[in-house]
């Protein structure tokens, strides 16, 4: 399994992905599920993988090797952040229909769901999810933020904390914190992490980090965390419940 | 959809039902997924159903008219929880084959989840989550806590504050505040509430309360800890990423 969470802020884009794949519960592997694609000073583009390793690796690397050949439609010569969307939709829909075309996978799921953040120059910040149909859906002011893989553990807190006019700082904080709720309630999402932050207009790709078991801040918050909400707990008013 | 969560602890039992069920988007009615067997100073068997409606509504029919046939083994006879968890799991079989035999369902899911927590005389506190194939298993000191229906949003809290030790107060506000994680992040689990706490060795259905909207203490603990949450996370420390 997977969970990946990426914002779309007014001041940049928060990008935050484990790490953990399997098949089955025995079969557990560690793959950077965030990947960017960076033109200097003109374009950033992220991508996040959930689903099918083999689809989703598939895609990437098509997306790739196209991205070197300048007369193709790649994500480094696209127009918009709707045409990168647009032309990710339709390498989902090749690489599903390539593997799963003569049907020999019979119960197999190739499918994944993917999401696309980032800027080019002359457009403001997008953020897109795309379906294993290859169709997607934008985020808007009113919500900021996509996941995709086991994101129900991880919604409760980012409901409660995150709006567009978050700053980007407090969004990397809300996003470290819903994948730490994540990370304790199912062992198929594992660390270590890949986080991004982008800030709006920077086209640069520099603010990447990896955020492994041992890492000091992720550490602390967790522990500042979990601390503090057993002490909002214990500071509850005592329970009073009448017919 | 459906939220029932139920906790045996040293002290007792804890259970808390949403009472939201859903038929699409469109179809959204309120019936109450807590039932309560009681025999004064004998017993108090508790079930929380989560699944198809007419499967659930028809095993709690068939469990309630048979508890006045002392000729036969019912839920007010049996000698142990493990034979009610056992009868329990019967009466699903034999609903589920009823409704879905002539296979005119189609794709229709017949299948529920049920918890199954109580005391009878001679016996601790036991609690079971019956599956929709009629087998089950029994909460211990390690996992003192099953959940059915919409689980994984309200999962976390519990996860971080609950054990076997904990006091019943504490369990029910933990219950209560893991509720509301759901009824915040998905629309199809909602309000009112039936709560009950079962104190160890009290043998009384009792402490059985509704909650709605308005309650004031569950609107206060909503706002003390939604607020005490944005607090906590005010107070971490400054975001201190590096490569």
């Amino acid at each position: 399994m997977t969970y990946c969470v990426a914002m779309r802020l007014s001041s940049g884009l928060v990008f935050v992905s484990d790490s953990r794949t399997n098949a089955g519960v025995d079969h557990i592997s560690t793959f950077r599920k965030l990947h960017v694609f960076h033109q200097s000073d003109e374009r950033v583009l992220v991508i996040q993988s959930a689903g099918n390793l083999a689809t989703t690796q598939s895609i990437l690397s098509l997306l790739h090797r196209r991205s070197l050949d300048a007369t193709v439609p790649n994500l480094l010569n696209v127009e918009s952040m709707y045409d990168a969307a647009s032309l990710l939709g339709e390498t989902v829909r090749e690489v599903i229909a390539r593997d799963s075309g003569d049907n020999q996978g019979g119960m197999t799921d190739f499918s994944c769901n993917l999401l696309l953040g980032g800027q080019i120059k002359g457009e403001g910040l997008r953020l897109f999810h795309v379906y294993p149909q290859g169709n997607f859906i934008e985020a808007t002011h009113d919500t900021p933020y996509f996941q995709v893989g086991e994101s129900k553990y991880g919604k409760p807190i980012i409901d409660r904390v995150l709006t567009y006019d978050t700053a980007l700082e407090q969004a990397m904080q809300c996003a470290l914190i819903s994948m730490d709720s994540t990370l304790r309630s199912n062992l198929s999402v594992g660390l270590p992490l890949d986080v991004m932050t982008y800030p709006k207009d920077s086209f640069s790709d520099a603010q990447q980090y990896r955020i492994t078991e041992d890492h000091p801040y992720f550490a602390m918050i967790r522990k500042g965390w979990g601390e503090g909400l057993l002490s909002i707990f214990a500071q509850l008013p005592p329970l009073k419940l009448e017919k």
